[in-house]
């Protein structure tokens, strides 16, 4: 029976003073393998994480561990409680407009220098100093003046300052109304398999600001650094965004099942051991991000969603039907919007209500076997 | 065939200066039978009423009519165009909390010296003039000067203009998220079986600003009034707050079960003749409002809705589980919340994030058959 | 030195399980004389209070007392945390649209039943009696089980418990851009030539949700029941709304001279003694409820406010200048618009941006000097 | 009496079907001299640009004009609109949180080409061609499907359309709560001698997103390509964005002084003839926009701003006082915050509640004498 601990730390103050913190807990042995991170809840309204570290935490008193997890929910303690209307109002600060997952800090260009003093250091060693100096440095941020750094900023750092220090880290999100898919970064494809998730999003050594890139594009570049000194390095730290399905959502049963899915990528990794966590028998179907399509509303209207998500639709299938009542009697109120391409339907938008240009559907093209 | 006209009437103006108007249809003949109103998504998220309104006009270019309707989808053009986020911000005005749907005017006052005026009229004399005197007073609410009404209120009161014409008014909303059910003058009771909706909710004649009530509680009163002279004056005007189901949702599948069920009620009152519109076979329940309890959440938290809507729930089944996290190691992270009373789940909340106090469900309690 | 406790009240829970608490301090000793009440913030936005409330404490150190104050700041920890770009949105829930102020219970209903009993009792003994049962049917609510009462009524009526053992209660609130006036019961209209205020609206007894109401309609409710019993009894409670002056904005000068002018209040109640605190001299007006006008803005448009705040104008006078660009080759660009009373403009809307129907100022009329 | 006339474009389309248009107004003559391009309002909240707009009409109309102006007030329909509470959330989409002003089209690519292919044209031609060629490459944009652009890209591009017609360009912005001042481009420098603003931020030729970027960029940028192949290329081309004070105001009083202001640079510019319109005498301090630092509230609490918009102030002088109520007894109330620079204090944050981290201050520093 492993133990669980529960510690907090604080990352926000409200107007009236209240200080906002986070629960974090850990399990597991930090000397005896690699260590992991699991966050859910940055953006206010996607809670199914919450319920998928729920689960992990009842699995993961049993299993035998090598290693150590640091598990975090309601990571973002001014999203989750921002309310406007029945809904929460939690991708972005409601004050800035920015997206909470856009403000992790970019290390990589720590990496030239770094890699120029340990041209001669050993793989271990680099690994070793590379992950200490991604966590001094975050580090530095934080004890920065406080008047330095905007509230977003603070949450995000906060958190990354605590995912440096893993090897492998999963950022648990979801979609408005989606289907399960994943955020692997390019070299890390082999990994995909591993979770029961059939759709994997493959993604470029970019740095956009958001947690999983934070943790692996400063690993990446350095291996690309090292490569130009002729020098081989096998990058082994993984981060991934985990999207779970639809926000404003909490299923128990479900969660049981992303909980699997992550215990079988633990497995793969070795961090949980002689464990009963293999991936489930799927398709999984992955596309690179230059082809995952977003399909704006080509008019305003009231919008029926037609494509079913996951599914693969065929080049001049229906996406939505557009009513438009105002053209009842002189044009047309139901309009039939096709997309253009085959493609796999990941996630569509929440309302019915639409202008025209609003996101409607996100969609695999070009996508292939896995 | 039938002929749909469509006009159109401009009820606000936006800051800049952008005249909105709601297109109105109107189809058969006022000289030949009674005259119906109908109108959908006064609250902006409630939109699968202008879908129903699309399937009623297609239907009613060719049935039989006697009488004539006048249909009117976007009831609130500033409403269903207000976002905070993703969803749509409209059960209320965005600048001063005010709910859209209890902004009507409440005209019951009129009827007690209407009452002795027409002491001596003929029953039809006094649904003529009493009617001609609810059109005739909002017509003057109208013609005030402008600086002398709110937002909302010019929008409540031109539709009502509209809606006092007719001897039959639907209000067709939705709930968050929601089963199918009636808001029923009690006096109305017998024509709920007409429709193909399983929940009645008996409403008592008491206004609380909806359209329904605006409608209906003038003419309730009136009849109230003349019994105490001693006279019988049977209420024929009838007026619902229909609830199709869920907000943000279109679903024309779905519409063409509605728009037959209102044609149903429809053909009950010989609007529509001899035409195949018969109410459904199916269980109706009722209950009056004084027992449609609503069910607060005693803590803050995730929740995970339980009680499945629509259905008969026994005293002490969960309603929902409430997922603490903060409280895993110390106390109970996950918390099954009990309804103490046999009841229907009529709707929940429709964000998975509640504060303490937030409304989780809604439900009939002391129920019975139609 | 007088002593100032400090301790705190629980009066919500957040999604992430986060408690909401209330700082109250308290001065001074119950048995020496009356009570007072005072609290700050119920609105988000109305935070001068909160800086009045720390002038308050700042100078009771110092005063001679008899009895005692309860000074409650930040009174609602939800609404003044509640953002929607930049500013506070804090009037109303932003789940229902309920406002923060109209959630308190009306306890008037006690009045018959307790007058019938106390028929014989003393002047004392009613007062006694009475306050023990608003504090004992308040205690009541409170104890109800959690699933039955919303998160604005626990937050109120949590407040309410502590007002109910006051003798003089003062609501701290501002207006949008306002000047400084005052909410007195038209019975205490000798208490308000005692507030540094000029201008005074005197409110029936008609319980209409808010904090002063709550307090003050059951005493003269009492008082008129006592009087059909043939019995004199003087309402010695006393409850105000005091508007401070604009919302958004904390300025620790004013909030020195709203000290003292609280202070004046109670030297002349004889909570504090043999103080400097003496009503300062100026013209003070006063203006019924029902002579409260609002002027709503008869266009959509671009408002500039001309009407100064705390003056008096003259029928036919120009309120606001009202832009509207789209008509300046055809039409009207510049649109002045006039009242037709005599008057003194209070308050204003906060936005220079208005739909058709919003609210553009609140004005005197029909007053007179008090 | 020169003609102003009054066309518009559609650029929007509201959930309803509501289209949603711009007015633009145009005066002169194009063939006679350079052509201006003046926009407003493309942050809801910032209105006063229209008001200016209106005033540079009315004056427009007698002046002498070599050349021709454009005027698009009320840029942004959507944005303007837009309410939660009383005030305008117009900064960025309510649905996304992007910025309408950072959603303008980056051309600057197109310019390695150009300078390539007109290594032997003539600067007039290549003055010609390059404005040609930013105009058929926004033609094109705008010419894609309409399922491929969300909505603040479809307004900014019709915008950017018509600046690029322009010689000289303005963008009419205001603050929260602000002091005026120009965002210039460092190369226009000497322009900012002709604006009545006392402070100037000169900023690098980094396109981020907003409308003056967008123009000058591109001119910026081919300058330099042209000088690599050796040639000098004076830009002519200029474009600012003009902060014009505070938002959520409407002055016409001080529209007048912007709008004389603006003819004063159009002046120097020869647009406007032998007019009076010359620049006032004042000091104008400038500073680089690396230099222009903003502070974030180093704890949450209630602000009261005390450091003087538009004043110098000391290193170590107070910028805002942070009340903490729930330190009154325990800790400190009332918490003066400095700053470490001699600066000069240009906008404050609209609201007296901030979390930590929110942006409170921006203030020049290492500016100097322009």
């Amino acid at each position: 029976m492993n133990q669980i601990n529960q510690t907090s730390i604080q990352v926000a103050e409200l107007a009236n003073g209240q200080a906002m913190s986070i629960p974090v807990f850990t399990v597991g042995d930090r000397n005896t393998g690699p260590h992991v991170y699991i966050q859910a809840n940055m953006h206010g309204a996607e809670v199914q994480g919450n319920a998928v570290i729920y689960a992990l935490l009842e699995k993961l008193k049993t299993v035998r561990l090598s290693g150590s997890i640091t598990l975090v929910p309601y990571a973002n303690p001014i999203g989750c409680n921002q309310k406007s209307g029945e809904f929460t109002l939690g991708r972005f600060d409601p004050i800035t407009g920015e997206n909470w997952n856009r403000m992790y800090h970019d290390h990589t260009h720590l990496v030239e220098e770094f890699a120029i003093h340990h041209a001669q250091s050993s793989e271990q060693e680099i690994r070793n100093e590379f992950k200490n100096l991604l966590i001094k440095k975050t580090d530095e941020l934080l004890n920065q003046p406080l008047h330095t750094m905007n509230t977003g900023m603070r949450i995000a750092v906060n958190l990354q300052r605590l995912a440096h220090e893993a090897d492998f880290v999963l950022d648990l999100h979801t979609g408005p109304v989606s289907s399960k898919h994943l955020y692997c970064p390019e070299y890390a494809q082999a990994s995909a398999a591993y979770f029961n998730i059939p759709h994997t999003l493959l993604i470029p050594n970019e740095f956009d600001g958001a947690m999983d890139e934070a943790c692996f594009c400063p690993w990446w570049a350095l291996s690309e650094a090292l490569k130009k000194q002729g020098r081989q390095f096998d990058v082994i730290n993984e981060a991934f965004t985990v999207e779970l399905g639809s926000q404003e959502q909490i299923d128990l049963q479900d969660a049981q099942l992303d909980a699997n899915s992550i215990l079988s990528y633990l497995t793969y990794k070795e961090v949980i051991l002689e464990g009963d966590y293999q991936p489930a028998s799927m398709n999984r179907y992955a596309c690179y991000l230059k082809n995952y399509k977003t399909f704006y509303a080509p008019m305003g209207g009231m919008v029926e969603y037609v494509a079913p998500l996951g599914e693969h639709i065929n080049a001049g299938d229906t996406l939505v039907n557009i009513l438009r009542m105002d053209k009842y009697v002189q044009g047309e109120a139901l309009n039939p919007i096709k997309f253009e391409h085959d493609a796999i339907a990941i996630l569509h938008f929440a309302s019915a209500s639409v202008n025209q240009g609003t996101e409607l559907y996100k969609l695999f093209t070009n996508y292939f076997e896995l």
